[in-house]
């Protein structure tokens, strides 16, 4: 049967792409992106992280890769395929687009992944001597699309559940459970298809490093978020899965937009809420946002550092080095720090991007509910 | 802070733009399809099924929707935007692509689906009268990403399980397994995303009308996917999931591909399998086929039809009328008849769609594992 034969190859290509990032010591050339939909040579990366693209146009006028905010020319070959390289990338995580005749589009070579506010191409490029978000042979958990009904968006909403491997095999054991929120323009996939929250923690299991709890993953861009994950998703979590439904045992983390999220909703409700991370927030100040007054925005740290502190037993902030809130984040955990406040502070190599939010997840799992 | 006001009211469009189906009945005018992106108010179904496109793309020389295979040339408007409409349209699910300079891309309006080897745009155009497929307010079950090992492949895979609401109120409960498999070109993803295979069930179940049962929906185009499914997959589903391990409690379906695989695996292993269902599989002959020869490939009919049909109390073969496959199916269908096969027939209205594989299944899940 032709077409099955066809398809079996198709399917066979699987194992020539690996769906999963690999160690890039594991590299001696330039190879297909694990990003790539299985079987796609290109984009494929290069051993000094030049990404190379071909990209089959003919009758297109310009062909061109938007990536890190670089915009990189395609040129037509005489097969009337557009090629060409970018610069050298940071490894990490990076949503590109391809632009044809000025057209933003996904490269139709490339797993799409929910970003920017819509499906966007992304290319994995691995990381030297990094491998905490990479596949082991070790004990799975799972991601679980939990359906449940919001009576204030009458609709019916999918949050993500990460139960770690050992939870069905201790039917009375309860669960820790971190609500853990993506940026903006992204939704409740990217924490485990851009992020690999799952494995990251699958991996630290594994190796005794976290304690086993629940994740959360929900979508925190819809009506009034702070209504919905408190009266809504956390009461849904907690009747259908096997929680320590209390304040302690509740942590709130996020990155960039779901960073100032964790302040606003985790950190303003103690009573609910233990632990905190915001990861690459722009709540503490920058061009497009308004000047962060701590102060006003945490009355309670000044009036009682010690009951605050007690509140919150890992209160964590991060950001990239190369990110443009930098600065202000770095202000902002040193003013909190001088307020007595037991803020822990990291600034990871890297911009606004996935490699620092996930190193930041790593490290932040491995202090909570100790 | 002003990005996050935007980012609020792009939230906000969720509500605008409803993310599951509605049914018909309850639209008035042209409305955004389900399958857009939160927000996008293109592509629109009018009440006549026929969908209205508009496409930003200034300074392309051409810009074509390809849907049904049907290519509907759009017409540039004064502000640089390609505007027109489709045919009418079958209801139902259909995958689509937009055609820029020639160019076959996603529409970065559309929420994508793997289909078509690719993430590809897809639109969801309701059907009057048909909703066993639409979200309702009963008890939801889960999809769980299950991440395992597969030794034959050396790489790690995700196979989709879906569990009904009453799976963790039953510690004790054992369920049977109906093993779904998806069409050339999709994955595992299919039969939840374009499917709506776990609210199907869902609603058949608050209904009363199919018994609580686990479906497993697995990659089937890598490998030596028999090997992997009777090896790998189902031990590995046995061991972490309370199911039924034998026989009479395992079925197999599947989608063209798909179908054949229900064949070449779950008809030919009767020590696995019990009931089958075959999905517009191309397998019964065909241009791009080799001739259906039923002689040779059930010799085991043949020999004794009443042992044939105790093993397989549910065989089940369906197609779209409009499907090319039509014709050999359903000669196929009554070649098995005379042999004295037990076999349930069905054409639906529809081509090689979604909206036939969904009414398959439908009907396919209140025959099983009574």
């Amino acid at each position: 049967m032709k077409k099955n034969l066809i398809l079996l190859l198709a399917g066979l290509a699987v194992l020539a792409s690996c769906r999963q990032p690999v160690p890039v010591e594991t590299i001696t050339g330039p190879f297909s992106a694990s990003t790539n939909i299985a079987g796609r040579e290109f984009p494929k990366i290069h051993p000094d992280l030049r990404v190379e693209f071909r990209v089959d146009a003919p009758e297109a006028q310009s062909v061109a890769v938007d990536i890190c905010g670089q915009v990189c020319p395609l040129e037509k070959d005489e097969e009337g395929r557009w090629c060409g390289f970018t610069q050298v990338l940071e490894p990490g995580f990076h949503y590109y687009f391809l632009v044809v005749d000025n057209v933003r589009i996904a490269d139709p070579s490339s797993t799409l992944f929910f970003g920017c506010g819509l499906m966007a191409s992304a290319i994995e490029i691995p990381e030297a001597g990094v491998d905490f978000y990479l596949d082991r042979d070790v004990p799975r958990g799972e991601v679980r699309m939990q359906r449940y009904w919001s009576p204030s968006l009458n609709t019916w909403r999918t949050c993500y559940v990460y139960v770690p491997a050992e939870y069905e095999q201790n039917p009375g054991k309860r669960y820790p459970v971190l609500y853990l929120q993506h940026g903006g323009g992204e939704d409740e996939t990217g924490w485990s298809r851009q992020g690999h929250a799952d494995i990251i923690l699958d991996n630290l299991l594994a190796e005794k490093k976290a304690t086993p709890m629940l994740i959360v993953m929900d979508y925190g861009q819809a009506g009034d978020f702070s209504k919905i994950l408190l009266e809504e998703t956390i009461p849904m979590i907690d009747k259908l899965y096997r929680t320590q439904p209390d304040a302690a045992h509740r942590a709130m983390a996020g990155l960039s937009f779901g960073g100032g999220q964790s302040w606003s909703i985790g950190l303003k409700h103690p009573e609910v809420f233990s632990s905190i991370g915001i990861f690459s927030s722009g709540m503490f100040g920058g061009v497009s946002y308004a000047p962060f007054d701590l102060e006003a925005s945490l009355p309670e740290l000044t009036a009682d550092a010690a009951a605050f502190n007690a509140a919150h037993p890992v209160f964590y902030i991060s950001c990239g080095e190369g990110d443009p809130r930098i600065e202000y984040t770095r202000k902002a955990a040193d003013a909190l720090l001088e307020k007595g406040a037991n803020v822990q502070f990291k600034a990871w190599p890297g911009g606004h991007e996935w490699q620092p939010w996930r190193k930041s997840l790593h490290e932040f799992l491995q202090l909570i509910f100790k």
